[in-house]
């Protein structure tokens, strides 16, 4: 098994904090994004979306798509349960992580995009060149700060995003927040509840992985 | 246990199907939102992201977005299985799954949200008005084009769209496109692979759910 990566990229952030959370060692190959080698001919053979991470099986089946991967690594590896350990932790920890792909990652993938200039006709990852909206870029912020607030609300009623538990619902909020401190969107310090949980959640040895 | 649904949606579209395919019967609880029963301060306590569906469990737990209403389903009601019988299948499902999430339904989303009159000041689904960004119409319908691209090249080597039999992965891809049509984007005539597998989709009693 192997992971492909790119150290400074966030969706694959997510798979490694998850392989971490495990105490897992998986070997990692590189792929350069800043240099476009995911959008050279080879990587279409490694994944045909031309995203990062892609999880290969000893079996040579690759797996796109952080959930996918992480999905992957919870039934081979059940413990610690990341994603719940009975239908109702399993479906309410899958809510959770879904609300912060949609309203955060997402929010950030287009504030990102859309303002970087070296992301010039890639307003979106993947296999299309999208040129880039202005208007995005407020939009994009707007919904960040939206993610923020409820993010901080619910941080005051649950010590984790989806309780009982420390998630991968925690992992993709975590990761989200990093990567819109890219484009200068943080929570403000009135955000209590959210900075009490980054806090636990940089003391945690995935925190760096 | 009931599902807060709203019949002509498509996202409540997918757990309904997925309810169809696995034999059950759960009572419905109708939310107009064209009438904006969704933005009434009563619903907030049923969802505050204000989307549905939301599964209501018989504890009360209640649980939104539709990929979360599937897997708690999934989980207490394995058979016929429709996210994967072991960890490779179920992260191959996922992947796929996920990615007709993104490259379809949100595109979708995008090219209708942005263009229809009704929509105004609503061009994303939940608690927040966003104005129509009217670059996002041709976009999303670009967005659209391809995902019907790669989904006639996939359905041509594979007879579901995640092997090795139907799944929820079909589900995404079929309301998908019954969606899409909503903006009559349509697969063209050459997408022959999507119109045979459409016609077999069609013939499943779970296609009316």
């Amino acid at each position: 098994m192997k992971l492909y990566d790119c150290t400074p990229a966030p969706s694959p952030r997510r798979v490694r904090m998850f392989i971490a959370e495990k105490g897992l060692t998986i070997p990692m190959v590189q792929v350069d994004l800043r240099a476009g080698e995911h959008l050279k001919p080879e990587f279409a053979e490694i994944n045909p979306w031309r995203t990062v991470p892609v999880l290969e099986l000893g079996d040579g089946t690759r797996i796109s798509e952080a959930i996918a991967c992480c999905i992957y690594l919870e039934q081979t590896h059940p413990e610690p349960p990341l994603m719940g350990r009975d239908a109702k932790e399993k479906a309410v920890i899958a809510m959770w992580e879904h609300r912060c792909e949609i309203d955060g990652f997402l929010a950030v993938v287009e504030a990102f995009r859309n303002a970087t200039p070296g992301m010039k006709g890639r307003a979106l990852p993947g296999t299309m060149n999208y040129e880039q909206i202005p208007a995005l870029i407020e939009r994009g912020r707007a919904r960040v700060r939206h993610f923020f607030q409820w993010l901080n609300e619910r941080l005051g009623e649950s010590e984790f995003v989806a309780e009982p538990a420390f998630s991968i619902a925690d992992i993709t909020a975590f990761v989200c927040i990093q990567f819109a401190a890219w484009s200068k969107i943080t929570p403000g310090e009135e955000a209590t509840n959210i900075h009490r949980w980054l806090e636990a959640m940089r003391a945690r040895p995935s925190a760096t992985a």
